[in-house]
């Protein structure tokens, strides 16, 4: 029981006889008594104690399983909201006066007491860590569990405001990066699987390669986000090369296009409190420091939505498929489609001018593109740049989008104007060649 | 008019483009320019001009008049509170609804926009100390502008979230920190002051001087507040002796206290924000691990309020003074009293008695020693010690206090009995001799 | 042909045609050429292009072949000696007149020319890890070409002075380290081989395991040596339990011994340049400062000759063991001769008695322990402290020792004396136990 | 006597007791004592109490007076020479056999025992620092002492050695660098004194200033040479607006040259282990790096000498002065000779013709440059590149060399061809104005 004893180490005695916890002989170990030492944190005017308890929260929550720690969440979100009658009279006298001030009143009369908790917690040692942890719980509870929202919401609220761009630390990870921060990136890679150190050192030391990530000062030895860099002569059209194993590295002063072919969130607790835009911004700028013949900032980007979306474009008769197309799209239906190789040719072809077709009007109900990645990269200001066929022959690649991907263009020149284009009028920005492409017709 | 050039570079061409600065060949200059753009910022979907627009508001306030800083200040404060429309139809709905959920609708239409408003400026490089220093602006005309209030909470609000101590790194301070973070030391210290570079070396090489600071990451080279110890033999009975420029330093290792004779802050914008009491904490167990003699963590402090209490409590006839000691305390009138050694002695045992009844019966309204210093030890769980006559015999010394200073006591151990005691029972946590001197009858 | 255009690139242009390498199109290829650039290098009085020529030097003799290489290395031995002329002058100059000016003339005549090549070769960039390589072949080639000796000694006069004990810097191994210094860790690991970055990991994060290397300024990522180190509650008689996948770590302030159970050398061009002794004291120090309760500090280590002495002993009829006593030593012939757990436990006993002659009484010609890991830890002020038997069952461990493995301790209150008994007067320090064990009959 | 008993606490009891110390109460205060302590630490074989003996040595020297450290140099220049009869056998093994090994052997022989005796005193703690020091005295009773040469000649090669390129590390020096480093710039400001930190501060914070220090890894906090740069649009031709008070910075973006207006040695014990043409080196090629915009790289230099050698060619009547200049030059003789500002006009135009006959024509006896300073930058391979008359009218400016200053360029693409040009073939490269100027009759 090592961990049991550990954490009644970790509130002293003295602490645990202030909180009224004298008569526990081992840490609460349902929910009810979690919920409890929450409303303990929550009403003791002194804080002298307060970080001991907040540990023992965090603690104690780690220690239930998964219902018990359901049973806390729901606990936090049903309670804990704003008191009632202090909120009933704020309301009155708001009423009776609308003065900034009686509005002032009103604001803090009707914030949720489960801020001011989470806030508390937040200063245990490690705490922030272990919020974020929490939402990940909360995160894969929420669809069955709507109730669980408010709790969400506050903790994103606050999220937002401790890891601001401000506190964002962009470092280099490379093969001189301590050894515990760089097993995290051969963990959290989300999107080109790393094998293991030798995989690693391979996308991290030749001189054609670079990574970096974010880092936050609370989160000391944890990667918030990480991209990593492939430097080449031209604007790549495929992924299988850029992460083959054999080959000479480029000499970076020959590299005049920097290729950011992966790009991985770490933690999932912190989804929605977007990083990347920035770290992809501060990236380019850190590299036209470093290489100032790099010219060309892109992503090779995977179109996850794609092929989803081309079957139903396939069974719309009405739709902007002639019937011979819709004939030789029949070919994806087998695996093997690519063995063809004058076929595939035609199809690859044709696919092209779906993808343009599907990035440039596919939507969704927020009039937005209905690809996930073009919404990121649009988002941030890129553009959409070129359509690449044949590009990702790995089966998730041609599941997902016929081995179709493309690269967005970052052109810092640029970034500003695109972004307000795409935010403020929804506008896809893309290359003349790729608009082309979509108004073709068959 | 350099900086005015500069500021117009700092919104490259393009930014200013897009939020219509267009036009203007020069920044704003009145109040209403400002605020006109902090609404302009705050309107804006798209965030990526935004650190471009909140630099420049930054900036143009900086470049206003004292009148025109004021206007802005008032502007903000006036308007950027709640959505009267948005904010009535959440009452409305919490009304009919009082759910978890309406409730949090209620809470976020009741946020003042200038929340908001500020959050976005903190973005900008630099945007937190340009923030720290407009409340200090605001602070100085708050007594006269009562309106200021609703902004001033609202940057409190938001600087406890941002300050919040798990951000706080607490760093040495010695002869081998940057100059330009000693010359900051110098013009912070606030009770005993530094006079020039030799001055200070004096404070931080000997070995029996140590100096930490508390710093923030969004605030890298700007101390937040500092302390100076003194590692002594025995505890000091006055405050000459330990700054004085002659003396052989004592041995580390032959020392057995150690004394915080200054505390100072640092950013008079981050009044009521408190770090102090983390400070000693973090300060008392750094020195010991590095000492593990030093057995006593005390303070050497001024008593501010207590000749002002005490010209009070000579007057009053019916009070505890006997006529005979209000008598011999008449000779406090005279600067000069402390010429006559046989009378002093008399006077600085009288004085300690009353000293002793001043911390120990004299209250504020709300039931808290009338001493401010005295609350931030007693809050910060410390315990008063000690009272020393004839301990500060500046003039400043003579004239706030009689002379008189007192040791509070750090003993990790009881700092958490003792502020619980104090927070949540407003008890005076004395030891045992200072409790007796302050019953004893004349 | 990457390699070699490199090289060309590194002598720039200019540097090229002032040492006559104008007319070459690619760096030297053949011994004779490597020499003749040194040469150049060693009589150009002008030093400006001197890093580049040594550069090429470096590069040119990497390129070449083991021959080639050899080559080169007997050219240095043989040429670039003192100048004949000179000395002879210089020794008739001496001889009339034999002053200390005179006699320092003589000694500066008389130094090989050799010496101010290999200074100059030095100040290439990363000219002193190349010297260190060199040295590496030369030493596998000299039990072969004894004439390289006088190169083998200029080379360890000067690294005896560049790695003087006061550039070399102590740092703690963990897994924060950087992963280009830890893949050197898993590469140098010459006792308790590490399979895997998994391995590592084992050795390095556990709170009872410590791991520290000795830096060299200008051989930034390279370690020169390292000492593994385990934390237990007491001295430990078998090496299997300490480098075992399985068990709980020890919390390190339950500690009380600290054990050095692998101590490796990086450098093997760097043999004869002794660190290992300076390293273990420095760690004793280091660990003491941070875990103030560990009392004692020993080695776990190997008895390489131990049962190459013994097979010799074995056959000596005069020798001191008694005829059953070689009988009984007759089964260690046999691999698997600890299957008889009774028999083993006899005869283990006798080998703890003929290890403690062993140590006590078997010596090289110059009067020194034949065991040459006795010689570095006695050596280094260490005492013998305890025999252990069955303590290393691999099966490197029964062929070179029958599983026997020493304990020396380091007693820092003893180091110099011991050192100084072994250094002046050739005596073996060792507990009472072991010698009594010694002198035992059977 | 605190010092003494610390001295005494140095040398532990047990290290005094092993080297016979046992019965001193007090560290050596007798040249006699010190070296005879040297013999013993030259004759030990353990060399466990060598760091503890040595630094007594070293301690114990610095308590002597004056002539005790005089007596104590003269005793290590007079005895440590080699040992004379292995000396002698040496010889005569080498002439019997004049082999690579036998003048090994005789090179080890002649080298003076004095070596090893500094090599063993560089191993004490902070030992390095003291030997420099220790040359400090020895150069400074050097010209009165000319015995003591054989022992500078022994520092000089070790300080060679571990002084040598590849140890030093650059450093930018600026306003956020720790304090107790800058205070050594102020104290070693050799050519444009530093008056207080203020003063400081002006030659660091602006961004139109640049310094840089070489610094030694045994050598912490002790830079070793150091250079000041201001960045300018134009070749600066006085020093007096370099380093005037006030002043609007340039802004570093439009800076096109660099100028070096001071460089000082920080160590005189190093006297003769030539940093300097590295550091500028160096440091044009950090700058050229931090802003490419730079074209050019210049000193503003004094010329130390002219004024003496002038006052010598206007003695000398059939020498290249005219008889009406040097009539006109008798106005020099007076201090107010610039008040004529007509007259002085006409004097600069004379000088400036002089200044480049001085620098082309002026020879030491080697057949190098008179003038100190020429010698340095020309031995860099720096090209004189204008004379600027007028340019120092400081009176120590016009003592020494009438105002005149003067400009050497570094052109990082000649300086290896103007070094070998110097060092070759002693030519004196200069711009061609100059030239012309030194060939122009009168």
């Amino acid at each position: 029981m090592t961990f049991v004893s550990d954490l009644l180490a970790s509130v002293s005695r003295r602490s645990r006889e202030l909180i009224g916890l004298k008569a526990v002989e081992a840490p609460p170990r349902h929910a009810a008594d979690v919920t409890a030492l929450a409303r303990t944190l929550l009403s003791r005017r002194g804080e002298a104690s307060g970080t001991a308890v907040a540990r023992a929260i965090l603690d104690a929550y780690r220690l239930l399983d998964a219902p018990g720690r359901l049973a806390v969440l729901r606990d936090l979100s049903g309670g804990f909201g704003a008191d009632r009658a202090r909120l009933d009279a704020a309301i009155a006298a708001y009423q009776a006066d609308p003065s900034p001030a009686c509005a002032a009143t009103l604001h803090a009369a009707a914030e949720p007491r489960r801020q001011e908790l989470i806030r508390r917690l937040n200063l245990a040692p490690r705490g922030t860590l272990d919020l974020v942890r929490l939402r990940d719980d909360l995160l894969a509870h929420l669809p069955d569990n709507p109730d669980l929202k408010v709790l969400d919401d506050d903790l994103v609220h606050l999220f937002s405001s401790w890891f601001n761009r401000g506190f964002l630390v962009v470092r280099r990870i490379d093969w001189s990066t301590p050894a515990n921060i760089l097993e995290k990136i051969i963990r959290y890679e989300a999107v080109h699987e790393i094998r293991d150190w030798d995989d690693l050192r391979r996308r991290l030391q030749p001189e054609d390669r670079r990574c970096y990530a974010f880092f936050h000062p609370r989160l000391e030895d944890e990667p918030l986000i990480f991209v990593e860099v492939a430097l080449t002569a031209e604007i790549p059209g495929a992924i299988g090369p850029l992460i083959a194993e054999e080959g000479t590295p480029l000499a970076a002063d020959d590299a005049r296009v920097a290729v950011f072919y992966s790009i991985s969130n770490c933690q999932t607790g912190l989804a929605g409190i977007s990083f990347g835009s920035l770290l992809i911004k501060q990236v380019v700028e850190e590299l036209k420091r470093e290489l100032p013949k790099l010219t060309t900032f892109v992503t090779l980007s995977p179109v996850p939505g794609f092929a989803k979306w081309l079957a139903k474009e396939r069974k719309t008769e009405t739709g902007f498929l002639l019937d011979e197309e819709r004939t030789l799209l029949d070919a994806l239906d087998a695996l093997d489609w690519r063995a063809d190789s004058l076929r595939a040719q035609k199809i690859d072809k044709l696919l092209a001018r779906c993808a343009a077709r599907y990035f440039l009007t596919a939507k969704t109900s927020g009039n937005r593109p209905l690809d996930p990645v073009a919404r990121f990269h649009l988002g941030n200001g890129a553009r959409l740049e070129r359509i690449n066929t044949g590009a990702d022959l790995s089966e998730a690649g041609l599941r997902q989008s016929h081995g179709v991907m493309v690269n967005y263009l970052y052109d810092l020149g640029r970034i500003e104007e695109n972004h307000e284009a795409y935010a403020e009028r929804r506008e896809i920005v893309a290359a003349g060649p790729v608009k082309k492409l979509a108004e073709q017709k068959g």
